[in-house]
């Protein structure tokens, strides 16, 4: 079938490539290539190539930014510098910033500690946590997801640190807002009982 | 958040043009390009951009093709070229050619009439359907799709043709094989039993 249509071969392959784009959708995204106007698809391919060449990791937290050298919440004089969130990853950044709320800065650690994965210490931007908490900070929040993974991360740097210079805190685990306890995995509502807060 | 980060904005903006793409994921697939070299964006863009410029619709039955005019299914001498299957889009046609066994040729309608949408019969390839009729065709088999929109096209240009002269068929509707009756729909199963076959 498709050994008579070898552009549309090609694309689907560089289609395949891409992440989060299911494989019965692959075809009509083809499609939809094809019945675009080029003006739509050189914006897009511009739109990759700009972002590719302007985004860069902030050289402080990790962020993506386009500034040069250090990203907007590091250098902004409304952000405590002394309180350190620490996330996995942008989006996890990018939930908190979302929400509302939060005055400190970040870390990304680009990822969890993961054997099994072959994602080691080295992998992650701990070392250059690490030297950031040697200054001023006063609090670091691990912001890890708490999956096995994101738990063994937490606890790995919080080892590494001084508990009488800097406080450490830990996200809230517990019942999300609007759920219902009866859906909850029973971690879950161990969690929420055994992390209760007065009322 | 993005007021800092306008390349990668553009990008996101871009993406979300793409159908299929589901918006969780919009922010995943951007930074799956901020971390792909130039190389793989490169081979995509050309990939879209060759598929854009090679890949265009057979003048007589509408399906894809990237020969000179005429597609590798209506060119064939392998084919019967007095059986054609009128199917609604590419993706069936694809799934018949998939399927196997059919030796015919096909006539891509394009979409199905539908008034509430604005689709209308000069919208479709239906004026060209009927002018292939005129010639030495023996039999229609009606593929579009077993929907309310899919039967009255069906009925629409079986009504327009002259049954002494062509046989018209249409796909057969029924259990799906490997699937359990309990879990079929009423209509599904009353269509089953009133087409069923002899043993």
């Amino acid at each position: 079938m498709f050994k008579q249509l070898p552009s549309l071969q090609m694309l689907i392959r560089q289609l395949q490539r891409l992440p989060y784009l299911a494989s019965k959708n692959i075809y009509r995204v083809a499609i939809h290539f094809l019945k675009s106007d080029e003006k739509q698809i050189d914006q897009l391919c511009q739109a990759i190539d700009s972002a590719r060449k302007n985004v860069k990791k902030c050289s402080v937290c990790c962020n993506w930014t386009e500034d040069s050298g250090v990203c907007s919440i590091c250098s902004s004089s409304k952000r405590d510098q002394t309180l350190i969130c620490v996330v996995e990853s942008w989006y996890d950044l990018f939930a908190i910033e979302r929400a509302g709320g939060y005055t400190g800065v970040y870390h990304v650690l680009g990822g969890v500690l993961s054997p099994m994965d072959g994602v080691g210490v080295e992998d992650l931007s701990i070392e250059s946590l690490l030297k950031r908490l040697d200054g001023e900070v006063v609090e670091v929040i691990f912001a890890t997801n708490p999956t096995p993974e994101g738990e063994a991360t937490a606890s790995f740097i919080s080892s590494k640190l001084d508990r009488s210079k800097i406080k450490i805190s830990r996200l809230a685990s517990g019942i999300p807002i609007g759920s219902s306890l009866e859906y909850m995995d029973r971690v879950t509502v161990y969690k929420a009982l055994s992390g209760r807060r007065p009322f």
